[in-house]
């Protein structure tokens, strides 16, 4: 397939940065100061790292607008050079869809309604009255329930399950192995201790531009909908309860639980296996660190980390005396005992003074 | 497909109710308080919800028998609401088995034992050697290994993996993505820092009314088996290691770790994200918070929490003095020294007392 | 299929082991010591254990040449019976590889290279170019993406993904419900708060001997590989993040999480549920305990433990006075109110003295 190029000068232009040297070179491709060679564009985050461009084969590099550093290579000088190279290289590495069609040996349900232009790979199996809009591409070992809906551009990869009744917006990105749609986690337990299944009636809506990772489960609402918003992007093997709702543009980073009927606002950012409770909110751009348990809703802006979870810079004071508790400990006893001390000195004190 | 109907006086004698009010409606469908409409029959779990109730449009309600308000609508007061509705909907719900019998898709190895009467559906691989009982469902996508014997009313969704020796008992519910049988995680290190693995010669044991969620990994036992017992429910993307033996009845929410060996007394509850080491037991009704790390073994009815784990009351208290030992560490140092000053004036004193 | 046979005098040879008493009997199974029957050989770990073998009914031990207890079966006395019942038990189930082809509901691309010599079967789908050597075998349900080059005698289970361009080396095992490939979790936020996808155009290597547990995610590199080197075993539901190197004969115990650009030396030991941060170091042989989170490099050796990861000792006395935090601060609220009495007792007695 022939790759996309790009003249430095038209680069500039589309990420609205200033080119400094010469602008005619074409550029295909775009990787790591580490690995880029002469015919590749760069990009250097912070001024800081300009040693590591200066080292780069790179032929040229997208850098910060204070950057400084005289280079034999022509820069554009860019706000974010980050955001830059991504919009960059997504460009260049975008290629027009496809569509194969249908494979012979995928498996589709009756009264679906699959538009022409998709790519429906073998061994997919597809339940009865799907609908499947254009530009959808479906990777082998798919399963999707009866009644799914699936907009425009998404693409599922291989071995993804969509289970009955969930629908998913346009330009949806499902990785392998995820699971939307199960059953939430629902019992009524008797006065003999078993657990009666509370029917688990409700579906899953993803909305558009949402990005799943793998082995993510997202389950089916108990009575009403989980909510995925749009924009969200969700790291692999995230467990999301039933009825919970992410608001629009929220990271959810690898090995995050929610629980039960919990509402996040835009913008949350959780990381890395942070537990959050049921039945709570974390308003807009809660921040929650590593590692950390919400017990109980948090304002706009919150900046939490810990089990449970406190302001962030509290953590991280209170942890660092958690390393010197033993100290603590002996300090105390010290304490303990000079205090004794200084109370039987005080007691000779008066009494040696009344005698006088 | 015809929903089941049931008037309000039949539903009170179903769940052992007191209806107060008229019994005739006939009630098709159950929600919860915000979504019902007049046609649909709710359910109040606590009095101090009763507001909801009353701004509810629901045509009728299972309340606690605690319920006092007075309501426009018929109510059946019944001892655990929560209980009754989970009930009444599993009723309204049920629809007798109608077997489709095997796709022809489908692949079926040599010498099973099928029942006649079951659904399995297209893209579904069953090895050499395996029985399924009658009233079982397999979705597409799921792989049975060979001598793999299923019970009765078993029902296996999308993209499960069920690996070879491996028996699962009746009624028993396994979500998309889940793998039972997997090989257990044991190994022998040389001199060198090689590992040798262990062969995992024992399978998985999975016995009636067990309902496991999605994308969850039980590993077959080394020697002997792994063991889910009666009406043990496991959420999503628990880990279960090789020779466990879960009791009945246990709870296991999502995300939870228990290492190899470790046993579970009947009606255990591990919150979210729980860890617990290999080779304990923890009996029966012990009950561990969200997040918990459990080093060693528990008596019955034990409430835990932390990592490592020490009485949930404890942890509570000693998680809120966390969160202040920066005023702590400052206090300590303040005591310090005004113990340091109320030495040197004592010696002062002393030295003084002495002069004189 | 017949068992292989071994009598004691060679297993002892096999093991450089030491034979006390009779050894002509002929062995075919090994088993622990509970299971094992007349006919097993079974394995002593530790001497302190031995009166589990004296009641064992086991044909014969593998035990620790410090082993001195009198039995009426014959021992082999060998300096790690752990291991030397692994070789053992390794020879006694290893079968010569039958090599079945692939079965005509195997789906495969085009322009691929598989060897003779494997065993593929129904309901696989093998994408373009893919290149597969002698004694591989996989399971039904498992996808392999375009380009994918397996080494020889690698053994894929059931519904495993390895998405485009990955290479799997010889030996390798990988089971169930495993996403290799997937995506990294790499985006750049623009002014408005909406994430722009980095495209993740590295591939996943991983190298000779390795094995991977069930619903386990390997992210492929945002630009290089993220890479698995030889001898690693990892767990079930560990998740891998884009650009990680982990090292030779490292072990990833259950739902650990590595995040991006991350690199682990030779035999990194992480224990259950640990966090390891993004873009540091772990040094060889580093052992990190259950639940551990890890925010920075480790030097070589390093033994931690809890969230954040101190010493591991440290992190033992640590949480036991964690436990004993509310008497501690009792104490100080105690030792506050005696030194103000010993204050306003000084105080008093500096009057009363100068009054005199």
């Amino acid at each position: 397939m022939k790759k996309k190029t790009l003249c430095l000068a038209d680069i500039a232009e589309m990420v609205g940065g200033e080119l400094v040297g010469e602008g005619s070179a074409f550029i295909s491709n775009l990787t790591s100061l580490d690995a880029a060679g002469p015919e590749d564009l760069t990009f250097l985050v912070k001024n800081s790292e300009s040693d590591r461009l200066v080292q780069s084969q790179a032929g040229a590099a997208l850098v910060p607008v204070s950057f400084s550093t005289i280079t034999a290579i022509p820069v554009i000088k860019v706000k974010d050079p980050y955001l830059a190279s991504a919009l960059v290289h997504n460009y260049l590495l975008k290629k027009p869809f496809h569509a194969k069609g249908i494979h012979p040996r995928a498996f589709i349900g009756s009264d679906c309604q699959i538009a022409a232009e998709v790519t429906i790979g073998p061994l997919v199996a597809i339940g009865d009255r799907v609908v499947i809009g254009a530009g959808v591409t479906i990777e082998p070992g798919t399963v999707i329930g009866d009644d799914v809906c699936i907009g425009e551009e998404t693409y599922l990869k291989a071995n993804v399950t969509i289970a009955e009744g969930c629908t998913l917006g346009n330009r949806v990105v499902i990785h392998s192995g995820t699971v939307i749609g199960s059953d939430g986690y629902g019992y009524a337990t008797d006065a003999m201790g078993f657990h009666v299944k509370r029917p688990q009636v409700g579906k899953v809506r993803i909305d558009d531009d949402v990005e799943i990772g793998s082995n993510v489960s997202i389950d089916r609402g108990a009575f009403g909908d989980t909510w995925i918003q749009s924009g969200v992007k969700i790291d692999n093997q995230v467990q999301i309860a039933h009825n919970v709702v992410v608001g629009p543009n929220s990271l959810i980073v690898a090995q995050v639980g929610i629980a039960g009927s919990t509402t996040l606002g835009r913008n949350v950012v959780l990381a890395g296996k942070v537990a959050v409770n049921g039945h709570i909110h974390l308003d807009d751009q809660v921040m929650v660190a590593a590692g950390a348990g919400i017990h109980s809703s948090l304002p706009k802006g919150s900046r939490v980390a810990g089990f449970p979870a406190i302001p962030v810079k509290s953590w991280a004071k209170s942890s660092t005396i958690f390393a010197k508790l033993p100290e603590l400990y002996s300090e105390l006893k010290h304490i303990r005992k000079t205090i004794s001390d200084l109370q039987t000195k005080m007691q000779e004190k008066i009494e040696t003074t009344s005698e006088k």
